[in-house]
């Protein structure tokens, strides 16, 4: 895998001869910017009133004609690829050199906060406006994946997917709760899904990728800063599990016998919340639960219920699945009631790359920031470039830990450092290059905006 | 309350003198007849393949027809009364006596078993057919209830409640799942509702109630003996609770500090098994729990669930249900969660008439079988007679327990032993008069069936 050449020491990550190319003055303007963007990116919505926009809603069609017009204003080429990531191309000084990836996602869950997501994006639209128009000598693409929530069509990470090479074609024939399959919503906004594969980027083009994201838990909340540098996107088992034991009345069955599925199901709930409890930094929730028959006056029959374990350390998650199941085992002989795993799946943690890890850990560093560093418990589109490209990660602190709610928020000042952070991130990445010279010209930074 | 005249003394009771009006070759025969009609019974339903023959239905209709035909087999006249209950009269030789009604109910839930309310109803008809044309001091009304279940109209005891005066005229305006109102539906039967009134027995009319069942539990299977006799009808706690924590994702939100709703109302079922367990009789079931917002990767924001509680002592079940709120409020305290009690319903306990149970007793013990009594944790409309006349219960062994399901069965041997101790019933009843002399001709116990 080709790479980004960095020219990574010690002296540029520590020299103050690593000025920035904004006054904070201009990058408080700047982050006031994004969060006025972020504002007018809330309303390109399928439903007045709350944020929603899936992949390839007319609502994504707006809301990539307004990018447009502020890529354009940040000095970018910009063009829609054929999965319907938008792309604001800002070419580097060697047009052979792989570039730089600076992205998030523009589709969100139903009834979304303004953030997440849109937020990645416009930090790297706004990190292109601080160059003011000077020339790094990589170039920059800030991508906006079209899909990255799986909401639609109950399948992630579509964007960067086709960005890797990694569509799954056999998707293209499912459908949405309007029945629109995917092939007939390419074919509506205007694309052709027998060209996706022309997205993916040539072999070795991607050199890293830089993603900001809202933090999605209150981990940055809780200790008081703003930012925090992602570790790794944590490593995720899903066990959907059944316990069928025996329907009955409940005035009628006596309590001593019972082979109640809700009992066994309550037990192993607990089990779980024990062990995450007991385990550091394990996440293990049961977040889906159903009975069967679900009547007031009958003892459950069955009951379902789907677990989610993540670890950033693989070898803790999958001892963890291994518990939870023996433990789900036991319980389920010593209540005579039958126990299925239904269906599980697993996903290996993605560490970040180390190097580019340290060298945003550096920027974090450079502004007078302090440090922390954490895991990702939600996927990003980071996991799939992992694949392809090194990649890091930069959390913005989401106040009380708030996602996909519309009561996410964040503190314009976070933004500031954030943006910060980022565009010390690329001038190191530059190393001693034409933006190590700190003759940034204030009046530019805001571009054309 | 006029009830009937009961010459009841220890040598009624005991003292062989009351001989049957069938031979048991007979009662078998008769047996054997309840069985297949049940059969025939079932045949009557809204669903091909099943048992599903809901109030005011069609299929209900076809099966009065075929009903009306038995009991005139019997000896008795017929009728439809004004809230659809079919009614045999048998004639009893003081035309101003109050009536001994024997019934149960003909609706079924939904997939339902064969007897489940069927049989009570058909061991009427067999007793008075065992009494081969002879009166008894009292007349004897078979009674075949329209509604019990609750099921198309969420509404239980339809037929009893009119019979007794207690019919719910709000209740007329109430739509089915098609969209039909109760008003509708009697029309479409053939009944006026404005006339439901009619259907309730003058004061003091009814002497009594005697139903037969098919237990709805496993208590006499697991005893290993054919009958019971009903001590009580449980009486019975509803509570819907709802748990309101805080939703997160399920990967970004540590452990700590969580307030999972779900694992709150976890423990709360486990809570309420272990009381259940420790109190001798009662039964406590959660029969429907749900979560919200129930995603696979969202901490559960919301859990409700409904407590059923039943105990044929009042005293047990109100400080069961005040345990039950107790525990839920303090874990719900220690989880920082919200506890609401969003409904609640609480039912007396009926218990039966000392001195009708005495004499089912008595009947059991006369035909040599063991005298079993137990609590009825199931409603039934002997509750709802309850409130006019002096009852008794006589439940009939399921195997294995089942109730609900076409998996409900009965033997054959237990059905001539309940048709046994009904006859003996009724002699106990008429007491020294008519028909303790033992006088009956076998060939007229199967009357014109």
């Amino acid at each position: 895998m080709q790479v980004l050449q960095i020219p990574l020491s010690r002296t540029n990550l520590n020299t103050p001869r690593h000025l920035q190319l904004c006054l904070p003055g201009d990058l408080a303007g700047l982050a006031h910017q994004v969060i006025g963007r972020c504002d007018q990116a809330a309303s390109f919505t399928e439903e007045p009133g709350k944020i929603t926009r899936t992949f390839l809603s007319q609502p994504m069609r707006g809301l990539h004609e307004q990018l447009t017009t502020w890529m354009h204003g940040a000095g970018m080429t910009v063009h829609l690829d054929a999965a319907g990531n938008l792309i604001g191309r800002y070419a580097g000084s060697d047009a052979n050199h792989p570039v730089l990836l600076i992205g998030s996602h523009l589709d969100s869950v139903p009834d979304a906060g303004k953030y997440d997501g849109v937020l990645g994006v416009l930090l790297g639209v706004a990190a292109v406006q601080a160059l003011g128009g000077r020339r790094l000598p990589f170039g920059i693409d800030v991508i906006a994946f079209s899909e990255e929530e799986g909401v639609r069509f109950r399948a992630p990470f579509l964007g960067s997917r086709a960005i890797c090479g990694q569509f799954d074609f056999g998707l293209l024939n499912r459908l949405d709760a309007h029945g629109i399959s995917m092939s007939e919503a390419f074919r509506d906004f205007g694309l052709d899904a027998e060209r996706i594969a022309e997205a993916a980027y040539p072999i070795g083009r991607i050199g890293g990728y830089l993603e900001g994201h809202i933090e999605q838990g209150p981990v940055l909340d809780d200790l008081g800063v703003s930012v925090g540098v992602v570790t790794a996107i944590a490593g995720q088992s899903k066990l959907w599990m059944e316990f069928r034991g025996r329907a009955g009345h409940s005035g009628t069955l006596p309590m001593a016998g019972r082979r109640d599925a809700l009992a066994a199901a309550a037990e192993l709930v607990l089990e779980i919340e024990r062990l995450a409890l007991e385990t550091p930094e394990l996440r293990a929730t049961v977040g889906a639960l159903s009975v069967e028959p679900g009547a007031v006056n009958v003892v459950p029959g069955a009951a379902r219920l789907c677990v989610d374990v993540r670890h950033a350390h693989d070898e803790i998650r999958t001892a963890a699945v291994a518990q939870i199941h023996d433990r789900a085992l036991r319980l389920a002989a010593r209540r005579a009631v039958e126990l299925k795993l239904v269906e599980e799946e697993h996903h290996r943690a993605v560490p970040a790359d180390p190097h580019f890890r340290t060298v945003l850990g550096a920027a974090v560093t450079a502004t007078g920031q302090p440090l922390h560093q954490l895991p990702s418990g939600a996927g990003h589109d980071a996991a799939v470039l992992a694949s392809v490209a090194p990649w890091a990660m930069l959390f913005v602190r989401s106040p009380g830990g708030v996602s996909h709610s519309p009561d996410e928020r964040v503190f314009e000042g976070d933004v500031q450092v954030a943006l910060d952070i980022v565009v010390r991130f690329l001038e190191m990445l530059a190393g001693a290059g034409p933006f190590a010279n700190g003759d940034s010209r204030s009046s530019d930074c805001l571009g054309a905006s």
